[in-house]
């Protein structure tokens, strides 16, 4: 039996490459699609509605939704209140609505995922970075983007250093009489270790966290070249979330 | 409080490697040195034995074992006996020594820990690319050593692929009409997957696990440069040992 | 002064790649466009023309050519008995056809590219290779593809290893009691060094070659993600020839 | 016929280096050995001088100098003039002094090399920075070493900077409106360009230059784990100077 799948904001360019994964997997099927901008009536024999309530009664399983802000709140209550585990890519949710949505998810007995980032690799760095920093507590992030990328360090990188915060013993490193020749040669500081921003054409967004011990090194590295790489998390979550009864906030608690 | 060590082999490579470790750490003491070939009666205010008997009714906590597969049984189950936790480097047991020692270890109520790797930055790498699999069955591995190794690949390659395929799904990798116009060319096959193993003056030893997926790479790579770098795992060994009741194998199991 | 362009073949996927890179470029303009397959008769006010002969005392400089072996050559020669000096990246010219094209440039004092590869980056990660084998006789070949590339090793890896042959010392690497302990570890031999081949999903077009020796390792390394890497050579290759006298087989000439 | 060498001080931890490296090399031999803090007469049947005048009128090739910046100079001179070619290693030459010694060695017909850096991989990797970036002038500088030094950037990743700039068009790198959210994220600036400078146990001394364009990349790396690695250069310079007329400041002279 296949996963009976929605797909709210199948327009946009996340709710298309969506459209794309769902029917490349066997596993999984398209029960409806949804975007306030369709003009058709059905996709590939696939019902298409321009508004949710049209969908109220419909047997699916999953409402995977990659709409905007303004929308993404009220069609993930809907979601649960219909009896459709949501998967949800959008951003912005208050902590009170995620609590709100939570409480729902477990009254309903649905599972649900709410997920800032989808892509897998990025989290079992994170993961690992988290992990290692226990045993090695000198460390270094670098991360490289596009030449286009406005400001520095990434968010993930800033998210990947709290993260090792929370594990690694307290240390400042580096030589005690360090000195900078060149400002900002070693760095951006956090928490006593260093972050590097580099900005190159033909880079996407990358990821390195280096270890260093008497002797040994550990380097941990994610390489992001498309957003395609998303559908590997929004593929586990639809398949996680049907085998649950509690909506969670964070891919990393599906994994 | 410090922990009170015993180093037996301490004449040894790892075994005088170990003493400087010991030596350095301030949250840990030296009680007393072993090594059939010592010929000083004690080193800096520490005594220096020949006989493990001499040991006997000795105050100490833990009994650091760099001796050879020859008498590193008998010593383990001397120091179980005589109320030391065993921390074992020594290579070549049996697994019916490895439970007798276990089962010996929980009748005294001391932990314990026989480790073939005392590297923990190889061990997270193991334990991340088997964790990594489960969501990333493509994987290749990149092994990298000096050129007198003689084998490929290495020891420790191969326990990464046996613990990989353990976590991930049976895929035969690569396109279904590859072929390798020189032979060898795409390495040796591993349950699907390839391991590589590149030989070089100038490398010590390292490997590295590429995942690929669409859109996205993840890649683990561990350097070991000295063997100054077991160090960190003996005395991790060390320090959890005397807060367990239970011999364990494998430094993993401490981590 | 801009230099004028005609492009051959500008409906096919490196022409129109071409002709947006001249598009963008202003020390570049468009003087034609030629394809078989045109319906246009002309492009943002560029002349469109199907066939070679109505582009005869055009006021041109170099004639971009992506169109397929059967053309290339007579297209080639038709360029420079007509003044326009060829840069041409289709494949599949003999000998002969390459001696013939370079002596009509010399007798029409015309420059000329006819390239099999136009990534500026692959190109000089080649001559750097073959220079610093001259001093770092111990080498290894790593290139990486994605897993639908039917072939191993790749052609780019095996004209690395040849240009490599060509610089450096003869000589056998590995111990001389090397062992695989698993068919193909060790990879493909050639010329007495090693070339391994990576086949993952994710991955593009990708080459690593490492140099090692007694204390120190060198790594030169190219990442292709995309054709539009292409262009840099392409751009290149029209600023060259239009200052030079004589039609050149490889990019590397004008390097 | 092997070259026959003269090691002036070989009780440093540079001069005893290159004294197990002209050892091990059979086409070179030991004509004398030098040092003021010698005690014996003669080391394996060469002898051993304390006096730099003792050694003239020695059947010698070369002058090898790892002596220090008192010394170096007077002992490059002495050299030339008793017909030995110099190898110097010392630094801290004034550019009269280095023109000086040029002169007396064209006047001699021997040649010499004074050499800041004996590293031919580093030498190499700053010859092939510098003219990638002729074409690719967008790049950024990564250099690693371990956590005691005291000044960022290294002084290679310096003089990197610096014989790039020589090759590389002026551009200003990153977004007209980067913002660091966090002060040195981006590195040091050099000439429109960045340096991070990263610095962990574990690492010895490391560099790479990574260059992006339009769909691809381009890395060049060199690792130094340990001071031998001069002795390539050593190598390489003893078997030039005897071949040459003059001498030159700079190993890069003679690659």
């Amino acid at each position: 039996m296949s996963i009976k799948v929605i797909i709210a904001g199948f327009k946009g360019k996340m709710g298309s490459t969506a459209l794309e994964m769902v029917k490349a997997d066997k596993d999984l099927s398209l029960a409806a699609l949804l975007d306030p901008f369709a003009t058709e009536e059905s996709f590939e024999g696939v019902p298409v509605f321009k508004n949710k309530e049209d969908l109220i009664g419909l047997d699916a399983d999953v409402w995977v939704d990659f709409t905007t802000p303004k929308f993404a709140y009220t069609n993930t209550r809907f979601a649960l209140e219909n009896g459709f585990a949501p998967v949800v890519g959008t951003t912005g949710f208050t902590t009170e609505e995620i609590e709100g949505l939570t409480a729902l998810s477990v009254e309903k007995k649905l599972g649900g995922l709410i997920a800032p980032n989808f892509a897998i690799g990025a989290i079992l760095l994170m993961q690992f970075a988290a992990q290692a920093a226990k045993y090695f507590p000198n460390l270094e992030i670098i991360e490289l983007h596009h030449d286009k990328k406005k400001d520095a360090p990434s968010g993930t990188a800033v998210k990947t250093a709290e993260l090792i915060s929370q594990t690694r013993a307290a240390l400042q490193q580096g030589a005690s009489d360090e000195e900078e020749l060149m400002a900002g040669a070693r760095g951006a500081e956090f928490d006593g270790f260093r972050i590097h921003s580099v900005r190159l054409p033909g880079l996407v967004a990358h990821q390195e966290v280096i270890f260093g011990a008497q002797g040994e090194g550990l380097t941990i590295r994610h390489d992001s070249y498309d957003r395609v790489s998303f559908m590997s998390g929004v593929n586990l979550g639809i398949k996680e979330v049907v085998k649950r009864e509690k909506l969670v906030y964070g891919l990393e608690h599906l994994l």
